[in-house]
């Protein structure tokens, strides 16, 4: 099966930021028709502007002849801006999101439509906005598709067409394993990143703390970088990946738990170990 | 006081790998004298080879000339070498160390020899041995020095005049303050990306490990950064920094059970004020 390149079955997009916007340039390149979504008119202006869209509206009713269609708007909005949509399109169209997380969205969406299958396009920038929209954006990032027993082959093989035309790195998983996975590589993370900042401003004695910010290179530099990134984003996957990042953050808990125990019984051969270890692992999430 | 940069009174340095070989470049291409000193004449081979010293040997009793003498080995050989050492000196004989803990060896030194400052020269690679050794590896990184009421005003001058010949952003502090300092900014960064990654293998689900491992990107790559690094480094800064490193661990412990508390408390403005808090706050560190 090849997608339908044609005018007459464009692509949709609902949400014109940084995703939604670099999702639009990348298709048009391919020379795919994107018809762009934004709840104000100035962004479907720009998006047009840009090359992010071939048309653009406020009106859902625009939407009605896409293909497929990409939910690109705040994770809070998703489900809602879903069951505002559907009465518009006919029963073939699908429907992806772009969200960090999952299964919420899924359990939600799946009862309402047959053919919605998740998906979260690993990349990104510091930056947000449709102006800070870029080409390429996708190119060899991972891409999760998070299809469920509901979703038909041809569904499926539509959006693996799309998704390569990105250049991405396709994977498939289900919502429920996609959440743990990212609460691993990505939530987790940020938290216990965050706390490093936040811990430092134990230290009772100010002069400690001072000299410490003059002597911090890259290693706290590093280890700090993305617990000192946007609070939104950071409370949005506690909010919408609670149950995953909980387990995720009490087994990382009792593994510190176990290396303050080696250092407190001057156990330096079982704490090479653990670091013999976390040295040869770390090269497997490196690929 | 301006330092004698002439023959008769030159620079010392015992233990020829990566920080001494390129403290003798830089002191070289200064114009000062350099008298190396390794256990292995291959290594005074290599550094007469390369420039990072002007007369090489084996025997403590060539440095009986030296102004200032930098005691370059590793950590744990650092007390032994100037116990070692000592009996070669004149009394006004300036020694120094290179060692990323302070505490410890000043408390050893300081009763043996009138004329010790501790000190810790923050750069480094991720190389080792002289074949590592490179011209202006200290310029612009921090350099601490650790003087106590017994070091000299004139030895301190002429320590500092030395440190800034090398382009380093010097530091005084006492030798507690600088590992209290070093433990939160440095060893504690080593434990809790360490921790990141030996938790991820308490993940029951191989499946969910191995995707984890692939949808990995910079985030789980610098947060897990220098928990992936030299295991004997770890476990040294733990052996030698244990005490600071304890209360810096068991401060972070304590933040990250306050964030753990808040997301299962679903305290969603908490979380936000902790997260804006360490945003803030990282600039702090990166001056």
């Amino acid at each position: 099966m090849s997608i339908d390149l044609t005018n007459t079955q464009p692509i949709g997009i609902v949400g014109l930021g940084l995703i939604g916007g670099s999702l639009g340039l990348d298709f048009r390149a391919k020379g795919l028709s994107v018809i762009g979504v934004s709840r104000q008119e100035k962004t479907c202006k720009i998006a047009l502007e840009r090359g992010s869209v071939t048309v653009a509206g406020t009106d859902f009713s625009l939407l009605a002849s896409a293909k497929v269609i990409f939910i690109c708007t705040p994770i809070s909005l998703i489900v809602p801006t879903i069951k505002k949509l559907i009465p518009y399109l006919k029963p073939e169209t699908i429907i992806t999101d772009v969200a960090s997380v999952k299964e919420e969205i899924v359990t939600h969406i799946d009862p309402l439509w047959n053919n919605f299958i998740g998906g979260h396009p690993m990349a990104g920038t510091a930056e947000q906005g449709i102006e800070s929209a870029l080409k390429g954006l996708f190119k060899n990032a991972p891409y999760i598709l998070t299809p469920t027993q509901k979703t038909s082959k041809e569904s499926i093989n539509t959006l693996t067409q799309l998704v390569q035309l990105l250049g991405s790195k396709l994977h498939f998983s289900t919502p429920t394993d996609h959440d743990q996975a990212v609460a691993w590589i990505s939530h987790l993370p940020v938290m216990i990143s965050a706390s490093l900042i936040q811990s430092c401003l134990q230290e009772n004695h100010l002069s400690i703390l001072e000299l410490g910010q003059k002597l911090a290179s890259s290693g706290f530099k590093d280890t700090s970088r993305v617990g000192g990134g946007n609070p939104e984003l950071g409370v949005m996957m506690a909010q919408h990946n609670r149950t995953a990042l909980l387990h995720s953050l009490k087994e990382y808990k009792s593994t510190l738990e176990g290396i303050i125990t080696l250092i407190e019984e001057k156990n330096w051969s079982g704490l090479d170990q653990i670091l013999q270890n976390t040295k040869k692992q770390r090269s497997l999430y490196l690929k």
